[in-house]
């Protein structure tokens, strides 16, 4: 299946007057506050956020996994999809491929149908918390931590094939989550850990080309219990420094222990010039990978008010931006429409901040002025303003509904089946 | 000091033109959508949150207390204050009092004062976690949980004299915020310590008059550090239960654990009868004490639509609705008059969720459009409605902004000097 | 593979000199203290702790399962196992059945297998939280509490067939875990998902039999991810007293959110006579199932301490005493011996204290002295007299180093191989 | 008051017989397991704890402070309060200075005193988190993050004035906890406080002599609610880094985020050899300061694992030891012989941990064993061990017993009076 611009146009045509009405009204308050719309247009045009492979599906907890239907089987069907949720949006541009979740085996062909659907290839993820069914080594007991050099040269390897296939497709950057950890006290050395990996790294660092990042995650707990061998923004920073210009901090919203305080570190890493990207997501306990801007929208917006504030002020080089959730309820394509609706939001109120009456309140303390500029930014309803941007680049004025409207699942079913899953989590 | 409706008025005549221009595209907007207007503004303009008198000054830390200039140094100036923060936006009509911080010596002096700028008395606050000069035993192990018989006793009379002073200023509700705990496992034994508290609630019960209620607070812990004996919902629920039906819980949004769904609590309360009231705040590690609606508006936003929807479904009694708050750093006025902005915006939010389209999403799990329907309430701009609330009633358009055009924090620092220090915490 | 008494005492005989030599030393110093040793060493043979059926093999997170080798397949090799374990520590005389993973088909060879292993049937567990092959209706959105009348009848009646199957067996509760929930604000109707649980739980208590109880499990996330119906003691504590005499809570430890005082949770539903059992584990961010006692073991102490106390104070009926750990990366039957020893030396621990003068120290407010009590109990290496206890009572000295010696798992793998997995999660 | 080794043998004698039995028999059990007894006593005497100043006093919350009797209201009292502890134990041959609630005016006396009993001076501690009275310019908004440059001039000369107090009295170590951060959203400008603080700490470096320590701790919240500008490990690692080989980071066990896991933190210091010293103490919630031991002893027992661990396999340079609590309830000095008493037992238990042994096991992933080994050693009760390393070294069998037999505080109160009040917090 796949959606044309003829079709997105008709759906918008039923919604122009309104949108139209609400656009208007919206764009004469912002420019009687000096607010230049066509320049946020264009800003929120530009930004492309890439869709992961594996949120295509629907993805399970440990207590097991609800299917939907029409999900898509392949590698091909997953680039269809993303094809999708572009036409309607306009704001994805590129997938993220996970392997060996999604290992192309005729790379041509893979490229033709992203071509066609106007997708290009995002960072590639390996995977070495999985055993696969062919696997000599086990990464029961860690990959590039494990005290068994074979095992780690089994992941060194994987990771470096994982570029390979990358460079092949056109990626630019290797994301790295690396599950590796302990559940229990005394189960490793985490001194060792922390060199295995570090060195392991390194040998991966070198198979990455000059023109890549490598992007390295952190993340406190699961699926270990006890620690993490990159538990926090400071273990994959130190490791980020000492492997060198070409590695990055990845930051996944949901990689944090409670109440932290995540626009800091993208602050601080932004100064530091070492923020590689985000996997975008939400969560309330843990890493729960929710919808984007479902549990706290205020927050997605602090951490872009930093971000828009770090391209001002810092030489932090462009981001790789994604979405990584797991949509184990909604409609996974729905999922991802609302998501980067959510982030575009942010993006936009953030963008709408001024950043230099922001610093006079700063600098004389008035914290009530600091708070009022903020939150006017936050409370002003720019969706109308997202929905122009979206339309005038040929997206729908609103994703959802017309994704609705056109069956879009309803079609995906009929051609793929009520069973089709996809691979994955 | 006392502001005067035409001095609001003289200030408003400034902002009237956009406000004006803001509020009709509103109200057409949701007009077009079936929502009723003016019983939006109705409902806004009745809910009056009330002002807790230790607010009205500077409140510290254990690491230090920065004080503002003009702080009401005496009861009858912290009235004044509450009365010019009413006249600013006509939602907060009563003080809540805390004892012994303040103690009315004259009562018809107070009850005159309050009645001069319009304001009643909430619920009255007793105060068992601090010793008073003159006290004959100590509340440092505890007060109505104490093992020592006379501690308890010197605890329940204190409670008693505080709802004889409510008495004779017209309030309605006792607050017992119970500090009791523990800091260290076997300090004290914690049924004991519960059962201490049955029995003390008990006798203040009985001296609790018909037509007001008692409203018992939880709080997971501090100034304990290891329990405290009302340490969550459900013991404060257990014990209002055990008392009868002038008990009820009372819900301050900071006193919980990291990542609690309060909104959930709220619902449970209302579904049994048996929420009190609310101290408003916002926090974002513990009892942070801030400005509500600082740091989780999404989350505010969520425990009003319970709110809405406990109103309509459920036979909860209407609510004490208080402020709890410790203004470090802003002026405590200011600080309140944003808190009751924030309070009303996500009260009209929740009003905007049409509740039977709601139902309808969730009984057929339509999940998507479930989030739509809550985040498009959430989204929408609803300042000028509550502005337009406000003005209507006498208020300001802009209440901080008005605050600050008539110098009211310069005038009271003239009439009261800049080192006037508040009682409270 | 089944040990015989034989067996184990033989191993026994090489560690008995040593393990004489601490535990007269130990004696000698217990009875000193005025302790009586023989009546420890009763209590502690009489404590038996339920192994669930799920436990014998390893678990998995969401990110993989990395399986052992000889897994028990069938419901007849789980009892195997726990048969095993209890011949080694004489302190798991019953398997509790999670069904459907375990469901018997021939009652009478099943209780036949367990009979020859000495082993019983405690509490019965039901599943609604995944979907069976062939089942009507799906639980992904809820079961008790779904708004769809058809998916709670269907699991109604799926709890009653598991009353049934216990009931054939010689079980005398019923645990209910409750994944129902909802991952998104507006996801559910809170207020009708927690009347919908009641209600369908009514229907269960009806056919529960006179002489068991059903035990109410409560969790504040996971599966879900933004409430859970039963989210709380508070919650599963207000169920139990609406549904009557047969129903009780049942914490599991692993089921709150950080921080949580457990052990006044205990103390708590002890007073109110309501405490019903518990799933043992340990964890050290959500509901990590770890090995009982391998993260915090001072705290498994305090609990005990106060489950000691509670019986001595309160008329709370006997407990079911389960475990519910999750073998992800340990032998699951060493875990399980390392989880029962953890378990027995906290309760010899808590036994140890004097109560009396612990409660002298209370009342003085003696902070110091009541510290001091309690870690010089938890700081008595108790060992020997557990090893004692169960030395006498047929068991091993050391049981995880007789499991090893006596090569159980090679054993288990030679007959089942290296491939079997376990049914369950 | 001052204590002789006469009162404390005399002490010992009553105590003599029974603790030779248990010294015995543990000595004999050790030396079986090929332990060298006489090389734990050694390491065990040779930890020295320094006391901080502000901890022999009561300290309180932001919502009261309950004095005890007799505290030290001098620096030299303060000093004779370290002198007592250490005659007790012989393990805190150092007092850790705040300034400014004990500036030294006469220095000689000072340093006389501490010689008379034995005590040197630890790390020097600034303080700019609070306004003292004559202070021309305010904290409330920060200190060397403070936009406000003559602020931040004020607390470098504040910070560069107490290195020079430290020199004069043979301090090696300045001790910086900077309280700066934000309560709310937009209060500063994250980076440009990080980048103000950096540049602050530049100037106090180039004050800080060649034989000292900056030492640089972190805390994710509290005083300031939103934002702390050294808010974590990789804040202050990343300051050390920039400093030079001077400066280090300094963890205090209560500055966490609520399931941080603190050992690896440790570990991972030691690894870049930048871990500076440690606040000891204990916290279920936040930043307790309760006694040290008092709720985590696993944890302790783990982090001191570490350091074992650490200081045979890195080049990390020797810590500062040293508590920092606040002691609410308990008397103060009773409260530090507690901890000592705990903190000591922990490096005990991790010393006796065979690290060859253990390696094998996490060299073959056999968990089970390496939990086993942890365990026993954390098991074994060594307080008969402590004892002997202090009753060898001139100290007391028992401490705590001992302060209460010789009527310490009892004496204190007579000498001081009942109402004597420390300066601290």
């Amino acid at each position: 299946m796949k959606l044309s611009l003829d079709q997105i146009q008709d759906q918008n045509l039923s919604q122009i007057s309104e949108h139209a009405r609400n656009f208007e009204f919206l764009a004469e308050s912002l420019e009687k506050k000096g607010i230049k719309v066509e320049e946020l247009i264009s800003k929120l045009q530009e930004l492309q956020i890439a869709i992961p492979s594996w949120a295509l599906g629907t993805g399970g907890t440990r207590f097991g996994r609800f299917s939907g239907g029409g999900e898509p089987a392949t590698l091909i069907q997953k680039i269809q999809d993303v094809g999708i949720l572009h036409a309607l949006n306009q704001s994805s541009n590129a997938v993220s491929l996970h392997i060996p979740w999604d290992i192309p085996s005729d790379f041509q062909a893979i490229k033709d149908s992203a071509a066609d659907v106007g997708i290009g290839f995002d960072a590639v993820n390996s995977n070495t918390f999985q055993d696969q069914a062919e696997q000599a080594n086990s990464y029961k007991f860690g990959s590039l931590a494990n005290s068994d050099s074979s095992v780690r040269e089994l992941a060194i390897a994987h990771n470096q094939e994982v570029i390979a296939i990358g460079e092949k497709l056109g990626s630019k950057a290797l994301t790295v989550w690396l599950a590796d950890g302990s559940s229990f006290p005394g189960q490793h050395s985490m001194r060792k850990a922390l060199e295995n990996t570090h060195l392991a790294l390194q040998e991966i660092y070198q198979a990455v080309p000059e023109d890549w990042k490598l992007l390295i995650e952190y993340k406190p707990y699961e699926p270990y219990f006890y620690s993490t061998v990159i538990q926090d923004w400071g273990t994959s920073f130190l490791l980020a420094n000492k492997l060198g210009k070409k590695a990055y901090t990845l930051v996944d919203l949901g990689h944090h222990l409670p109440n932290t305080n995540i626009e800091q570190i993208v602050s601080t890493l932004m100064t530091e010039e070492k923020l590689g990207g985000f996997h975008f997501n939400d969560s309330k306990y843990g890493d729960d990978d929710l919808t984007v801007g479902s549990i706290k929208p205020y927050q997605l917006f602090l951490i872009f008010q930093e971000l828009v504030k770090g391209f001002e002020e810092t030489k932090n080089p462009p981001l790789s931006w994604m979405i990584d959730a797991s949509h184990n309820l909604k409609d996974p394509m729905e999922d991802l429409l609302q998501s980067v609706q959510a982030i575009k939001l942010a993006y936009a109120q953030a963008l709408l901040v001024d950043s230099q009456v922001l610093q006079q309140a700063q600098e004389i303390h008035d914290i009530t002025a600091a708070q009022e500029i903020l939150q006017d930014a936050y409370r002003t309803d720019l969706r109308p303003l997202l929905a122009e941007a979206m339309r005038r680049a040929g997206g729908a004025i609103n994703p959802v509904k017309t994704f609705r409207n056109l069956k879009v699942r309803e079609t995906l079913i009929q051609e793929r089946g009520l069973k089709s899953i996809a691979s994955g989590l």
